[in-house]
């Protein structure tokens, strides 16, 4: 008959590899139905209980090593359960051949042109050995998840401070100087340099630009949380810092998660300034527009591959490049008086990305809803054609008059420093609206440095002429546009602030070939390291005080002393 | 001493471009500082009164007509008041040549080709015209807002029921045969057939592909209301058919305002099932992909422009097009088991667009939150890599026990009918997925006609060789797809059930040259309709009753009886 016996360990550490290795080997032994040998967490817990194993009175808690094995009887279980600390010895044995210092300081005196240490220690114990690495003048790609919020913060802070960058934690992925870290495929090089928030994104287009035919200069994660609102972007930013020195990247994906609305104009705003195509593939939101100057939003990660791989292969010119940095800067706030909905929507669209804050009457998220649509508030885009505007009156595309008192009203805001309105031709439109806004555009141009933008949407057989009517609106002093897409890229080259960096550049110098690594962790981070050619140290970690928070504590206290 | 007098009239009706204009005249005269004609809603108070008009006092109700004059002075003030008779007057000789019948009936007496009646009364009169058109067999284009809804679901029903169209309310362009009706673009007539919720939407992507050198098969509009849940997308669905059937038609475009996620299935479906390509813009939603068979997807309303004046010189050959007709229907739900984060992610976001409902671990909407991480529901999809899963063990790109546990329990699930999981190699991941995952693909494959999809991520230098990977996989029965945007659309192809047309198909009879419509509402459509050779008829209709509520109702009762 089937029996189930177990062994409960408290509080030993192994590395993970090597217990999912244990758990193949129990798995594999004749007369064994099932084994697990897992942290005795409640998923864990949960996992086992679902693939049957009755853990009823089984009293492990989460720190403890949890051994079970199912057998056809009583003595294939027993007999499995008793094997394995031959198994693990066996296991301990493979790498033996390896110095391995039981310090990151000992392994940085072994291989002192490291620049690197990667950490996949347990998240409790991560934020310890990244600050450890910072000390000693190391950059960190920290794999290990449950990392509080809280250390995340301090250890990019203090990052950017030393110039250093800190990948993760949660970072599952990078290569540098062609080494991949974590989980990398491997891909030629190239003049395309990655940043990405998310593993698998980062893995899915550098993977897809090797197979498209191009290449990765350098590929960095940031860990998922960077983009958070309290995190602020710290790693993303130095990223695209870095690759905009680096002389061997031409063209830069930047990958985001799920992006904070109040983090994306300064992330926007680094990329415009960078002087390089920057493809984003900000998943989750919709695109802002297809291209905006140096700026190409993709939909999909293959997209984002296929239009990095066809941007390689034509770099801009330096002149190209300087005409980002070069734009005046505007003060002030843009209103926007739109007569067509979904036009005022699409502007909303695209520039939520960039300006923020922005309100509007037909806000896309619930904190854009502007409180008296009479009255706007900073950034605004107004729909004139709803209801709240329309009861009892024209439709604003056949009446101007509500459109010239609102406009009167934004140019008399001292806060205002653009104004962008729409003009709809056609049949049953106002026969000749650019007589009726010019003379009051003309006004703002001569009485004010508030620039206006003129939308006009018209063919050449539209009734009111679409030439007579734009000559009109540019005599006024108007810029005129003839679809959302392009007035948004002339806001946002209006608009923007030129972003100021407030961090310890991080040096190129170790950019280019080779790589010099110390692995706290997982060892096959360690094997792949050495497999690529990288020089690698591999350090023996424990947890401090055999892992028991307790002494860990006071340990803690006394080096602060 | 600036001074303002005021007249109301309780009651009365005026074409409102007949208002606006009497307010321009008014506010011409000489001595007049400002002038308002309206109808006295609170809003319309409201925005007199932010002009500095003073209102206090005075008790119009939302039905009278208000006349507000500033003048220099009490004389200049009263002197324009008194002028509004006369005004009024003169204008309404204008149109004095032509016959205006005073009832639809009496119209289509007179214009009996009529197939179109374009209605612009005001909001609460509209869906009774409507009504009145539709028994006279007459397409509808409502221009009309402020319909309540349950009116344009009934009248839509009855459409529908009659092979008619309903466009709107609140609709404010289309073009049928080349004549624009309500707002419209002249442009030049071609292979590209348009139907939108979104009015400047369609005004802004018929220009653009004017502007591109292509050409509209016909245009049509739906009423930004139609893809709500109660109105269920009828005149779309018509359209997306008619369009489906007019030989003119070579490109369908289809703009929406933001979808209810219950009606996106099937409008995508019917686009799928029509045998042409299909340009979306899905306004506000992420796109699902940039191309999935015969849809394409564009994020802005340029990009639309852009992609169908392309598409329009390539059609698809009626073999390409019988492709998407004849693919096996696979029932039962879909389940993805993902390693990667942003891979499930890019899944859900493509997926959500045809499969309903879907759930999550990951959700992209709140209602899509899957409640037990350990159990499936409906179509579901998992990252495996999430934190709820690898507390305590190895990231399922090592470790491939978890999700060999999650796939044997997925097949085990009668309701499952497709399987899809990502494997992703390269450094750091597991050295040989492949074979620890084929054998439970094959056992799947040879014991259910549950299908699996296999996403393989990585490049030909990855050390687990991709080339060997897919083999494994694919001699185990599995389909390989090396991204997610070819894995959703192999997903959508499988999963998609064919489109039933439940209405009477609106003939495409009426389609070619020429046009006949009789105008109810404003003028300037009917000088509109003429200006464009159409044939047309103006209604000089006047409310009901004298627009009189309580009358209204008895006359109301008393046809019913």
């Amino acid at each position: 008959m089937a029996a189930t016996k177990y062994e409960v360990r408290p509080g030993v550490y192994y590395d993970s590899v090597v217990l999912m290795q244990l758990q193949k080997s129990l798995a594999e032994m004749p007369g064994v139905i099932d084994a697990g040998v897992v942290m005795a967490t409640p998923a864990n817990r949960e996992l086992l209980e679902s693939a049957d194993f009755d853990l009823s009175g089984i009293a492990a808690k989460a720190d403890d090593l949890l051994i079970v094995v199912k057998g056809v009887d009583e003595t294939a279980a027993a007999a499995a359960v008793e094997q394995v600390d031959d198994l693990l010895k066996r296991r301990s044995a493979k790498n033996a051949g390896d110095f391995c210092p039981h310090s990151l300081a000992g392994a940085l005196d072994y291989l002192p042109q490291s620049q690197w240490v990667l950490i996949s220690v347990p998240g409790r114990f991560a934020a310890g050995v990244a600050g450890e690495a910072l000390d000693l003048n190391q950059h960190v790609f920290l794999y290990s998840d449950n990392v509080p919020l809280k250390d995340e913060i301090a250890l990019k802070h203090k990052a950017r401070e030393k110039g250093l960058l800190v990948m993760g934690p949660d970072c599952g992925t990078a290569i540098i100087n062609g080494i991949g870290l974590g989980f990398a495929n491997r891909v030629r090089r190239g003049s395309i340099g990655l940043v990405a928030a998310s593993g698998t994104g980062l893995q899915a287009v550098s993977a897809g630009i090797h197979n498209l035919g191009g290449g990765i200069s350098q590929a960095i994660g940031t860990g998922g949380r960077d983009l958070k609102r309290d995190v602020g972007g710290v790693t993303t930013l130095q990223a695209l810092d870095l690759l905009r020195r680096d002389g061997e990247t031409g063209v830069i994906v930047l990958i985001s998660k799920p992006m904070d609305p109040a983090i994306a104009p300064a992330i926007i705003d680094a990329a415009q300034n960078c002087g390089k195509p920057v493809v984003f593939n900000l998943i989750g939101y919709p695109p802002p527009g297809r291209q905006i100057d140096n700026l190409f939003f993709a939909s999909t990660l293959s997209e984002a591959a296929v239009l990095a791989t066809e941007l390689s292969g034509q770099r801009l010119t330096p002149g190209q490049a300087n005409e980002f940095e070069s734009r005046p800067v505007k003060r002030g706030y843009l209103r926007g008086l739109f007569s067509g909905g979904t036009l005022a929507y699409e502007a909303l669209l695209g520039l939520q990305t960039f300006l923020t804050p922005i309100y509007s009457n037909i806000p896309l998220r619930p904190e854009q809803k502007l409180s008296d649509s009479m009255t706007s508030q900073a950034h605004t885009i107004l729909d004139l054609g709803e209801d709240e505007f329309t009861q009892g009156r024209l439709h604003p595309m056949i009446d101007n008059d509500l459109r010239l008192r609102r406009l009167r009203q934004e140019a008399a805001d001292p806060e205002v420093g653009l104004i962008v309105l729409d003009i709809v031709l056609g049949e049953g439109a106002h026969p000749d609206p650019a007589s009726e806004l010019a003379p009051a555009i003309a006004e703002i141009s001569n009485n004010s440095d508030i620039a206006v933008i003129a939308i006009v949407l018209g063919t050449d057989e539209d009734p009111q002429g679409v030439g007579g009517q734009i000559e009109k609106l540019e005599r006024a002093g108007a810029v005129v546009k003839r679809d959302v897409s392009q007035s948004v890229a002339e806001i946002n080259r209006r608009m923007k602030v030129p972003y100021q960096y407030e961090f310890v550049p991080v040096s190129t110098d170790g950019l280019g070939e080779g790589l010099a690594a110390v692995n706290v962790g997982l060892e096959s981070f360690y094997d792949s390291l050495k497999a690529q050619g990288a020089q690698a140290v591999h350090v023996d970690w424990r947890p401090p005080a055999g892992g028991k928070e307790d002494l860990m504590a006071i340990l803690a206290r006394m080096k602060n002393l």
